[in-house]
């Protein structure tokens, strides 16, 4: 009798996969080891939660254990698997009682996700210091800044929930100041979140802009948004540490002799690839540390997958590995990585790097290679123009300014990234981009684009193309 | 001496095609003879001017004729050219005066537009019943709607307009009902309208949707939408005739005995290219009509050129010649023909017939081929499939239905047409099809696109992958 189809991981890569494979083989086996109670939650959820938009944490559920079993898929919680073994082709798997169990497996997923950095920060010694990237975080953050007679325990209303980090973190005194360490989507995504709760919020970015891979022209209007919001937003400053001995007491800077007083610190410097499972395998990594795949989501080792977080990608753009954590593409890889299994080999996809951000009435968007710096490493020589335009026909009420950011290698002509931003409906134009990346298309096919044109949707000349007419011109300059 | 280049017609693509050669080659003459007195206004802002949701007729207007003259441009309203003599590169020309001269081209660009069927109605011999084509139907229109004592004049602030006519429209009785005929976009915008005025609205639609080449699915949720709004909407109910003597009194149905009472029409049954300069001159006309372009926007004269509503263009999708007169290819078509006869050669690009409406709070786009029979005609075998998605994380507030059609050639996988519907930013996600009908992407390729996920924009699957995973299924199936 042949081994199931194992997965590492509950959530979105390994979730997907396995649904996928039990509908295209219903009569093979799949079993799924997730080391924690959390399963198949809506990560990027986290922050409307935490500002209150979003009602219950049981809102960011997608499915259900017992839903999942219902689709014929063996979930065992409180598994954590511990060591892949690929000549023998089994996995080593603690259970909750300590025990440790064999299991062999046909072929292997591993879907470990990614974790949050802290960098040198003190995240876990402090009381009212946290990073953003699990469920019982989440719940944490939202007890804390509720005041202690006011917390309504019922917004945690999931059993695997820490209930005691909940119920210690509602019963201290709540906070008046935030400090958010990172200006990247966590960061701007927290800073709306932490002022919806009514706390001063103080946002500190590294570098000099916000949201580095959106480019310049995004940063400075979601800085603008956010300042115009009560948020100070403090760039070019890099914090140095947490301050505080058991409760978070504010943030030290470099170079600064005063620190700044905070009650509630959040650290959003990035996230990490969990590969450890693998250490020892031997496995290919790559881009990012994660583990190395092909086009079908293939590892290194034989008959061993890896999608979502913890794995690399080919770009769009580039055709080169990158590593891109973004939800999309994990559920993507893992529902193509679950077909290929069941016998219908199916690639994961490129990533364009496609991602879209809110902060207030802000939105914006962002695709392929907008930096400078990144589309030279890539082999590129970028031709950037920024443009503004109007969202509708000038004379149409709610037509704002939004700025359109075209990225072109300069030999070929071809366009290699963008950026979008503006109050009306900005964010989801990136599609169009997003989309003219992926089939490599040049400025001037892009300018040609038979885009949509009403009154109260668009000018006559959509701002892309007023873009990609701008950038046309410095192309033919040179 | 050389003549200069000479533009029929100062709208969208003569004024686009005069400035774009002015640009490009700033030492050369052009002359563009409009036989009006109206030039370069927004003919998709009339509706939404007769709503009242803009204030002033001026705010249509892109560019004064002084603006235009700054540019250059030798602009000479109420010149009519009678007569185009492709042999002596010479055209006719017929002043205010009732003058008739003789000037000479170099090149030459027919920009003559398009004007409302009336079908067999008789919109001319009846005091409040319109087309509505130009910024006089326009001002007459809202004239006529006031209450007499209650017009403002100011309304019509364009020394262009037709005061006498509109004095008397705004002398006459206010209307209380409006039937409107044919629910195309004019019938849908003007319905939205003619509602905000206050007028009880019926609107009536020859065939068994509204919008047809949007498909049912768009024309299924618009009539929804309109209903709710309180407009009678009737499907598969043509009009017979427009009923009064003087003025308007209501319409009679085809088969039925008695008429609809209404002292407001709008007739709005289609436009017609403006070829007849042309006639005599043995110029080959195409599709609906049109006078026939190549990729350059040349007719099969020598030197002369079409543009706009008036001429044909390519379809992205069939590759074949196709008639669709939209504000967006006038404008590109006329700045690609400037920069031609300026001496650098630009194709006017490909149509993909996209398209946007809004009804209310609903929000409409269609690209490429959505209706199954014109498919079947262009070469297609056409599968289809419509599926309703959300428009954002389900948990998130906002979170609205969002139908989505796509349409794709059964032999290739190729996606030839699609449309998308919703209250929650639906029409500018049309962009996205439209780009990937110019790359000739297959649905597979589609629902690989890296679309952009956040909850406050879109789901982890976008609604258009969410159609294309349905549609590509449903490929595979046969």
């Amino acid at each position: 009798m042949s081994d199931p189809f194992v997965v590492v991981g509950a959530d979105a890569a390994g979730l997907s996969a396995a649904s996928k494979f039990r509908r295209e083989a219903p009569d093979r086996e799949v079993v799924v080891f997730e080391k924690g109670r959390w399963i198949s939650y809506a990560y990027c959820g986290m922050p409307y939660f935490i500002e209150g938009r979003v009602e219950r944490m049981s809102n960011l559920l997608s499915l259900s254990p017992s839903e999942v079993e219902e689709r014929g898929i063996d979930l065992r919680r409180d598994h954590e698997v511990i060591a892949v073994d690929s000549d023998t082709k089994t996995v080593a798997v603690e259970t909750a009682e300590g025990e440790t169990i064999e299991q062999g497996y046909d072929d292997l997923l591993v879907a470990t996700g990614g974790r949050a950095e802290t960098g040198s920060f003190n995240v876990r010694g402090l009381d009212g210091a946290f990073t953003l990237h699990d469920m019982n975080a989440a719940a944490a953050i939202d007890a804390y800044i509720a005041e202690p007679d006011a917390y309504d325990p019922a917004r945690a209303d999931v059993s695997a929930v820490d209930r005691e980090r909940v119920d210690r973190n509602a019963a201290m005194p709540a906070p008046e100041t935030a400090a958010i360490v990172g200006g990247g989507y966590v960061g701007v995504e927290m800073a709306e979140a932490l002022s919806g709760r009514g706390l001063d919020v103080h946002l500190f970015q590294r570098s000099g802009h916000l949201l580095p891979p959106f480019g310049e022209a995004v940063g400075e209007r979601v800085a603008d948004e956010l300042e115009a919001e009560g948020v100070a937003v403090h760039r070019g400053t890099p914090v140095k540490s947490l301050v505080g001995d058991d409760r978070i007491e504010g943030v030290a800077l470099d170079g600064a002799a005063d620190s700044v007083a905070a009650d509630l610190a959040i650290v959003g410097v990035g996230i990490r690839p969990n590969t450890e499972l693998l250490d020892g395998t031997g496995v290919e990594t790559g881009e990012g540390g994660a583990i190395r795949t092909d086009e079908y989501g293939r590892t290194s080792l034989p008959d061993v997958y890896a999608a979502g977080d913890c794995a690399t990608a080919v770009h769009a753009v580039t055709g080169e590995e990158a590593w891109m954590p973004l939800g999309l593409t994990a559920n993507r890889a893992g529902r193509a990585v679950g077909a290929t299994i069941a016998g219908d080999p199916s690639p994961v996809g490129e990533i364009a790097g496609t991602a879209v951000v809110k902060a207030f009435d802000m939105e914006a968007g962002r695709a392929g290679l907008v930096e400078e710096e990144t589309a030279r490493e890539a082999g590129f020589d970028p031709v950037r123009e920024t443009v503004t335009a109007g969202s509708r026909s000038g004379y149409y009420p709610g037509a704002a300014p939004t700025d359109v950011t075209l990225v072109a290698d300069r030999d070929t002509g071809r366009l290699i990234g963008g950026s979008i931003v503006g109050p009306d409906r900005a964010a989801i134009r990136i599609d169009t981009l997003a989309t003219a990346l992926e089939a490599d298309m040049t400025v001037p096919e892009v300018e040609r684009l038979d885009l949509a044109y009403a009154p109260p949707f668009s000018p006559v000349w959509d701002p892309i193309l007023v873009a990609a007419k701008v950038l046309n011109g410095t192309l033919d300059e040179e």
